[in-house]
Formats: C-alpha cells, structure tokens, sequence
C-alpha cells in the first residue's frame, strides 16, 4: 500500500510525552507494527520542592506545597534523544519516515512569548516559579477552581454540566488564574497560555495550533466558544481579557497536519524536513485508535494509578458526572467522552505497601512473586463473596459519577477472620463496581457501552479483568500493543502524512490486535449482581449527601491540621501516562 | 484486726480459673497485700480436635468444629499444684489461712453424677465427648440458642429483656439442650448439670451450693424462677423436666460460705482442714470488690480480647443490649449488671497481626518497642480527627448495645495518605465510642454511671486509656493489682470466713488502691463529642437496620463457603480472663 522513497516501506513516528519520560516508537504505515522504541528521561523530571539551579541560578527558589513544574528544554530534550534512540534500535533508514505525532500529560500549560519561547527562558525570568510549566498535578489552583465552578454553576452557564459540574484546578482557567493573581508581572509578560501538548508540536513544526481535544476538556472550549469576558471580569477583573490575549487560537482537528518539520526540528530529530507533523493529543485519548476503538460505543479504559475512560459518541448527551464530552475530542466528527476514576492502581499500591504484613512478603518472596501477584493468587481461590467485604473506592475521591473530591474509602464486612488477600480482592473489586457505575451512566443517558477495552498497565493482572468482565457483564479486551499512546500518536501521523484517509481507516489498518479477551461469565455475573446493589447502596448514601461523613472527616482533619491543604495526593489524575506508570 | 492461729496476721487463698490455667494468690486479710501466687496450667488445656488419648483410651474421637471442652480433674490438679505453690512463694505457714474463694470461667458446665462425679470420669463415658466440661467457648449449641431465643421471644416471655434479648449459645440452657438432643444417653445418664464454679467449690466443701451470679446471668434464673415447664416442652418434649431434674438447686449468695474444707481438699492444698469456702463466682464479676467498686454507679470494664462490664445498681431496669441483670449478682442485696463488647483487644491484635507492614515491624524492632507500642507512640503524637478515620467495632459483632453478632467492622475515610498508625488509633478510638453507647444506655435507663474502673490487660495502653477517659467524658482509674480476679475471690474468702461483715466492707479494706488515675481533658473531650456523632450515624445506620448490608453480607459468605458455620471466632467472649489474656 505505501511505498517509501527507497521503494520499500515506509514509517510514522510517535512520541509520548509522560510525567517522568518521552517515549518515541517507530512504526511500519502499512500493518502498524512497532519496529523500535527510545525513551529519554526528563533531565528535571518533577520540579516540586526548589527551582533547580541549573536554569534558575544559584539562588534556592523553594515552592510551595502543591506544585508541580517541569521545565520545557527538556522535552526538546526527547525529541534530540529518544528519536534518534528509536530510529536506531528500529534499525531503518530515518529517510523513510513520513510524519510524527505526538501525545503529551494534559493539562500541562507552558507560558510563552509570541514566538513561543517559555517564559523561564527569559533571563529575567528564569528565577521566577510561575514563568515554568504547570504541569498536570500541580494543584495549588484549588481555590482559583473552586471559585470558577461556583461562579458558573451561579450563573447557570451551559458548558458546567459538559463537565460534569465541576472545573478542575488542573485546567488551563484554574491554573491563568493563579498565575494572574499570584504572579501578575509573569501574566503580564506572558503573550500566549500554551498546552504543553501544541507547544512541542509548535516547536516541531513552527506553527502554533491549539489541538481540539485539550482545547475542549481542559479549556472549556464548546461548542465554539469560551466562557464569556463577563464570566472572566467577575472572578477577577484583571481576567476579562485572558481568553482574547493569552488563549484563544485556530483550532487544529485531530489527525490533520499541524504543519511540516521545520530544519531545526529536522537536525533535533535526524528526521526528513519537511514531514508532516500532527496536530497534538492527549495520551489517554491517543490511545482509543491504538486500540482500534474509536466507533461510538467502544469505551476505552486507561488503568493504572487511575482509569481514565475515554468513548466515542455519534450525538451529545450530557451524562452525569462525566469529565467532559467535546466535539472531535477524541476522533473528528464524533463527540467524545471522557469519565474518569482518580483512584484505582494507586489504591492496590497503597494496600500493598502499607496493610501488608511481613509473613506475606515472606512468603510472596518465597515463591519468586511479587506482592500484587502473590495476593492476586490468594484472592484468585476465593469464590465471589466469601470474603464478606464490600468496599468504596474513593481513597483519591470520586471523579466520576460523582464528582467529589473531598469522598474517602469505605470497608464495610471486616471480621478477626478477614485477611489480606480479602481486603485486595474487596479493593479491586471496588474500582470495577465504580467502572460499572460509570458504564450504567453512560447508558441511562443515551449513550450505550457495547464494548469494554483495556489499555495501562493493569491489564496484565488476570483476576482484575475477569471481575471487570464479570462485574461489568461486558466482554473485555485487552490491548495487544504495550505502548498505547506512542501508537496512538504514530496513527495520528499516518494520517497527518496523508497515509490514510481518516484515523478510523488508519486504526483499522495499524491499532493493535487484542491482546486478551475476557468473557464474562454467567454464575460470576449473577454472584456479582448481589453484590453490586450493595455497593450502589453504599455509593448514594456516603456520595450523594445521605450521610456527608466523609466531608465532615476531611473539614475536621483539615481543622486540626492546617497545613494539609488540598486532601489526597491524586485529585486529578486522568490520563493514560499516569495509567501506565503502575503495574500489578 | 485480726489474730491468728499464731498469734499473727491471718490470710485468704482466691483461685481464678482461667481458660488455660488456674491462679493462686496468697492475700493478708487485714490490707489485701498479695504475698505470694502460683499458676498451674492445665495439662489438657483446651480439648477441640480430639478427646485426649490419657482419659478416652487408644480410639481417637474426632470433635466437630465449634467444639471447646476441658477435663475436669486438671480443676482438681490446679488446687493440688497452684495453692502449694503460692503458700510456698508466700512463704507463710498454711495455718494462718482462714477461707478459699473461687472464680471461673463461665458459662463452663459439668454434667455430674450426684455425688458431683464427672460423667467423663465413668469408664462407659470416658470416650464419649459429651461427657466433658463444655467450656465456655463451646459454640455447637447455637441452633439450641437460636431457637430457645426465639420461642421466648414469640412467647413474650418476662426474663428475655433481662438478657438484651438474647440467649447465647454458651449458656446453660442452650448447652443443656444441645446435649439432650445430641447424646441422649448422657443427658440421662447426668444427674445433674452444674457450673464448673460450683463444681470447684463442691470439689473444696463437699457441699453442692449453686451460686447466684451464675444462676442468673447463665441460667436464665429470674426472680426466684426459671423458664416454665411448658416453655422447656415447646424446646423439646424431653427438655419438659430439665430444670427439675438437672438444674435447679439451693442458690448461694455471694460471699456466703458454700462449706468447710474437707480433709480430701485440705490435703490436696496443705490448707487448714475446716477453713470457710466462699460460694463460687466468676472471674469479670469478682473483679469489682478487687477494684473497690462495689456502689451503684462505678462501672468495672474489664479490657482484654473484649471487654466485660459490671455495676452494681440499687434499683432493676431494663436496660436495652445489657448481657443481662441479676439480683445479687455481683453483691448480694444489690442489681448486678453486665454489659460487653465481644471485640475490643482481639481486634488491635487482629490489625497488628494482618495489617501491619514489614518497615514498621523492623522501626519497632529497633526502637526495642513491641508492635503495638510502635503504633500507639506513632498515633499519640496525632490531634484528634486528623486520622481522618471513623471506625466500628464490630470485628466480632455487638454484644451491647445492639446484640447482633452478624455485624461487621467498618473503617470509613481511608485515603492513600492513611497510614497504619491512622487505622489503629481509629480502632482504639472505636472500642470507646462503643463503651460511651453502653455508658449511654446505662444512664437513659436511669442507672448512671459515675465512675469508670479499668481492670484487664489493656489497662497498660496509656493512650487507650486517655482516650477512654476522654470519649466517655468519666474519670478512669485502672486496678493497681494485676491478680484482679484472684484478688476478688480472696476477698470473698475474708467474707465467707466472718472477717469482714460483707463484700462492701472487705472490698473497702482489702481492694486494690488504682494504679493509674486519667481525667477528662476539656479540649479532647469536645473534640470526641463530634467525632462520636459520626460514630452514632453509622452505628444506628449499619447496626440498626437501615442498611442490613452486613447480615446479607455474612448469608452471602455462608451460602458460598457452606462450612464456616458461626460467624467469627469470639462471639461471646465475655470474662475477665479472657480480658487478660490479651495485652496491648
């Protein structure tokens, strides 16, 4: 089907932009097949504690509790590295590369000059915390969030229920908020408010274009236009003009060209100049067409750390409790959905590490397993329900349905005969009753599940995906590719190359084969049933203002403790990055 | 005071029977001093796989699950061993004793011939297993219990709210009737059906005297009666005649002499043949005179794997989830109640045990610190609520106020930032709200509670116990001496010897002086007020039929794993000396 300039095959790259790390793949246009990968650690990962003193000086520049910068060369940084890695381990000629694309953490916002040059590259800036980027989890926009829901659930303003009812202190509002009021001289000088995701395309190709999926979850873009300059002076008058001076940009749909690789990008790279280059993605979303699922109906679910589910729709509905629904989000021409579970991997992580006891680690050890795996084979044994536990699982809060941060775990049924393996196998449990939650929205809205497809690292558990299958009564399947959004990205290049005509045509023909598929099974699903009832009982009656314990736990616990701040270290965590960063 | 044989101070012998042991204490009539002890443990212990080989010959009789039996000649061989090796450590001469006391498990019965012989002892019997003592963690009767609760309850019988509404499968009735129907031979074989407290005492005097506490709080002995003829026949037609034929005997009053040491127990102890023996007792219960807390109002909470509480009280009420209210039943002339909660230790031990991981086993092991030191030094530096964490007690059900020993543990508020330190001080804090329901239902009922005495093992927790003084709101004071139950019977053994009026007078003289006093700190006490308005939401939520979840929870485990029977290891766990097995 493609012939290459040397008259064989021919290649797209995609690069995934993570927390910690970029990951550029090679993959073969005509199958998809991924022929080499490169991974480049950021050089300043995180920047949570001091500015390092390499871009800032030698003065310690300490910040606050709640932040979360990077610094923007480094992910020049993986474009001269991880590139060339992945060309090199593919081991082709970079001649026939035909386009690249790539997928970044969202929101993740970068303040620039006209040119785009960050902020912190201005010498009069480099000391200055707010000329970095924001990363996704930095959170000390709380208040700024808060203040941005209130306002618009007052005003009754028609883009709140599209995301659920609630702005995040993560999005692009909450975050240019903060920076106009805590560093008003860096606004100032700020030209354009920039995701991170369009900034390296920018830096890619030349040209800034403002890609429709961030544009829509994270910046409140909806049907055409942002929340209005009356909105923007009321919450501060100094706002009014943020979205007409800093924000507001051509939008670029998913899967078109951004443009064409510029010379420096080229020389970075070792890639042809002239290429084309994707308009930029989201790591979780990017991962739908990897999984070829991007019919409306085909939910995807990133689970790691988080889930994050992402869907296709051929209408508009407004579901309850969803992160967003956005024209184009995900694929052109569909609405796309997203709905999220802020805890998932990390609640099993957090047991394993702290509600463990030694004989377990002994004996997981003695056998040459790890922890989650040992316990996996334990609570494997068991039939449905003979632990006796029901569990919440809202350790890192409710994104979806319900929207509620400041919501706590539950165990209900513990006995001195209750085990750990109970209480792991309760947990998991958990988190697939919160996903059959979200499932059942979906539906009561107008919006129907058919298929359930797992990409992130928690697909490698067994136990896990045959009781979403049985809990959810969904078949599942699982991702055959072990880099979903860096294949996602290279989709999206295939078809910014003009490869093929559309990303539904390009994910037929290059997303990944399942790599496993779950059945659900007819006693399970009826042992489940029971079980679930439970659960949705528990659910409305902690989550939906019954009994508000769990709010008065954490006003409590923030009264005696004032310097706790924002409660749980993951309010946000929504993509497929942060999915994939936990195995078990 | 006193002059004895010698012309010297006189002393008292109090024995506690325990569950794997007996207790010897050598005590100075004129002060209470304990000069001297021995401990002989018991060389069947407890029987629960197999009849031992020594007493039913070569065959091996298998026991059914639930089943706890003793041998009643290692009763005999503690007075043989334990009273001679506490006169020896006393280093006094056995002529200056002047009385015995006994204190037992209880409800532990023996089925004997009318000479008090043990069935078990009779060679036709020796391999048959219903011929042991059933001792009181024997759990195969609860279908007797089940059914004699609810024929009393269907029947509006009187003595039933006098029990919280429950008969227990460890007591006399459910018991007897369990042997009835599963080894009728035996059950006509047995003249008669005796508590191991009275049988002791039988063993010392020669005199069969059937004590008023267990009578009571065991044998559904209520207001000079026991369940009608008509009622036993509802149970069983062959049940018509128990109380006539097998139970019913001359009631002893507490602190009475039952007899005279006879020259057979004189030379199996080395005491005075003639000596007073006091009627029997049972361990929580004799611990108030050891505790000085004999008036109306001071409640005695014996804290160990759970938790028994006595009072006296001037007047009889119905208290609702009261283990039960006897007239005499701890002093005669006033109203003995007892209240518990069947998991208080067992669920630290059950956390520490199963929810504890490796580094903060190996941080207390190089702090020189047990685990449960570790933990309460961790939780003592947190402000109240800042734990973030509400907890029910219910690890081994409810025993007052809500007598439901199908509920379960609940812990709501966990986030990934939980910690094990932040879930065991819940737990703690958990026991004590539980204790505050019962001070609560005391005082709705019109029997204030004015002081708090702690006796047990877990007197030692210094944090628990502040905690306790502070949730309740009472002054708490812990027994100085640590032989509390031993120390009670001694005191008894004064009163049955004529040298003290009453138990009120002995206990004055010879109780133990409080080893620790905690008061109420205003600040924590307001602190815990609205922490326990959480705690009572749920409590009533959960434990009075709001939510039934925890009961289908628990038909859902039997009907998947058809051999757990009971549920929980400790339903009524309900004496002192299980209290003290346990520290933390």
């Amino acid at each position: 089907m493609d012939v290459t300039a040397a008259g064989n095959e021919s290649f797209v790259i995609g690069v995934d932009y993570g927390t910690l790390s970029g990951r550029a793949v090679v993959v073969r246009v005509r199958d998809g097949k991924e022929v080499g990968s490169g991974v480049f650690e950021y050089p300043h990962a995180v920047v949570s504690e001091a500015l390092p003193a390499d871009t800032a000086g030698s003065n310690t520049i300490r910040l606050p509790k709640e932040w979360a910068l990077q610094v923007p060369n480094d992910y020049r940084d993986v474009l001269r590295n991880a590139v060339p890695a992945a060309i090199a381990d593919a081991g082709i000629d970079a001649s026939a590369v035909v386009g690249i694309a790539t997928d970044f953490t969202a929101c993740t916002m970068v303040p620039v000059k006209a040119d785009g040059t960050p902020l912190n590259e201005l010498p009069e800036f480099a000391n200055r915390p707010h000329a970095y980027v924001k990363l996704w989890r930095h959170h000390a926009a709380q208040t700024q969030a808060d203040r941005i829901t209130s306002l618009a659930d007052e005003w009754g303003e028609s883009w709140l229920p599209r995301y659920g009812g609630l702005i995040s202190s993560e999005w692009e509002f909450a975050k240019g908020l903060e920076l106009l009021e805590d560093d008003p001289e860096a606004y100032a000088a700020m030209d354009r408010w920039v995701e991170a995701a369009d900034w390296i395309v920018w830096q890619l190709c030349g040209n800034y274009v403002r890609n429709a999926c961030t544009a829509g979850y994270k910046g409140i873009y909806q049907d055409g236009n942002y929340p209005s300059e009356e909105f923007l002076a009321a919450l501060n008058p100094g706002f009014k003009d943020f979205v007409s001076a800093k924000l507001e940009h051509t939008i670029g749909r998913l899967g078109d060209a951004a443009g064409y690789l510029t010379a420096e990008a080229a020389a970075w790279t070792g890639l042809p100049e002239g290429i084309a280059v994707a308009v930029g993605n989201v790591d979780a979303h990017v991962t739908a067409p990897a999984a070829k699922a991007v019919a409306p109906g085909q939910l995807v679910a990133i689970m790691g750390t988080s889930t994050c589910h992402v869907m296709n729709g051929s209408e508009l509905r407004e579901v309850p409790g969803m992160c967003g629904v956005v024209d184009g989000g995900i694929v052109d021409g569909l609405w796309g959905y997203e709905a999220g579970q802020s805890g998932v991997g990390d609640i099993f992580g957090w047991f394993v590490k702290y509600g463990v006891p030694p004989e377990y680690h002994e004996a997981a050890a003695a056998l040459g397993l790890g922890i989650h795996e040992y316990l996996t084979r334990l609570a494997s044994d068991q039939a449905i329900g003979e632990h006796g536990l029901i569990a919440l699982d809202w350790h890192s809060g409710n994104r979806s349905v319900l929207v509620d941060h400041e919501l706590s775990g539950v165990v209900v049924g513990q006995t001195l005969a209750t085990r750990p393996e109970d209480i792991y196998r309760a947990l998991l449990e958990a988190t697939a009753y919160g996903t059959r939650t979200i499932v059942e929205a979906f539906r009561d809205s107008g919006v129907p599940v058919r298929e359930f497809i797992v990409a992130g690292g928690l697909l490698k558990n067994e136990l896990l995906m045959q009781i979403y299958a049985d809990i959810t009564g969904l078949q599942l399947s699982t991702i055959g590719s072990s880099q979903g959004p860096a294949l996602g990205s290279a989709i999206h290049a295939a078809v910014a190359a003009g490869r093929y005509p559309d990303i539904r045509a390009a994910a037929a023909a290059m997303g990944s084969a399942p790599g496993a598929v779950y059945t659900p099974i007819p006693d399970n699903v009826a042992a489940y049933e029971e079980l679930f009832r439970e659960y949705r009982v528990l659910h409305d009656y902690f989550g939906r203002g019954t009994n508000d314990v769990m709010h008065r736990l954490k006003a409590i616990q923030r009264k005696v403790r004032p310097g706790l701040g924002a409660v749980g270290p993951a309010a946000e965590v929504d993509a497929a990055e942060r999915a994939e960063e936990v195995s078990a």
